[in-house]
């Protein structure tokens, strides 16, 4: 656990709180991106070492769709930076956590992710996220 | 705002959840503070560049006491680490947010604090809090 990577916050419109973050953090998002096994439209800010990546459901069986019936607008989840993901899903498993996904899944943004169960972190969603490596052929 | 100085996180049992975060984040806890006139007990971990507050009500009158009965555990707010908290309150109000102390009040971990109302900002409650200048005699 490194960093927090970013944090996850789910919205009705995605649009419109790319506005409002903008205004909130003095710059603009750097990039918008699908992610349709998951069923969300996904936005990221940088702030610093951090980002802020905003959640938008593209389907009414997305988990973001889900979150935001349930509870509306708000952050959804912490995000961390890891080096060695499947390292530290043994770790966490080892510890007692209930990992959502045991074998690393291709995340937004580049990302190697896995989940945490919020029932065995605090009603935390926690995600664990390492920089995926590069397909063959394009890395050094 | 310069970074996610850290998030916030409501819990029942402060003892308790040192113990979970402890295992989660690898290490443990390096200061527990109560802030009286908040009704909090609070403790922290350091992540890298950012932190991990914990927060545990000290009486039934407690924003976290309340935010635990709606909500239960879970994110409570997320704090950005800004230079100029008095100039950062004025360019957010200019840009339509509401802020629920307009003068910076003494937070946790020796920081000047202020919070934005989380109905004008997708649903977050967004702290921004600048490290407060030392007492009179105490700096240069």
């Amino acid at each position: 656990m490194k960093k927090i990577e970013h944090i996850g916050i789910a919205v009705n419109d995605l649009e419109a709180s790319n506005n409002l973050f903008e205004k909130l953090l003095g710059r603009p998002h750097y990039k918008i991106e699908e992610v349709a096994s998951e069923g969300v439209r996904t936005s990221f800010f940088k702030n610093g070492p951090n980002k802020i990546e905003l959640l938008e459901a593209t389907n009414p069986d997305s988990p973001i769709a889900k979150f935001l019936e349930k509870k509306g607008q708000g952050i959804h989840h912490v995000a961390f930076a890891v080096d060695d993901i499947v390292g530290e899903i043994k770790r966490l498993k080892g510890e007692g956590f209930t990992i959502l996904n045991e074998t690393p899944k291709k995340g937004a943004d580049n990302k190697l992710v896995a989940f945490l169960h919020p029932k065995t972190t605090n009603g935390v969603l926690v995600e664990l996220c390492q920089e995926a490596p590069l397909p063959k052929g394009e890395g050094a």
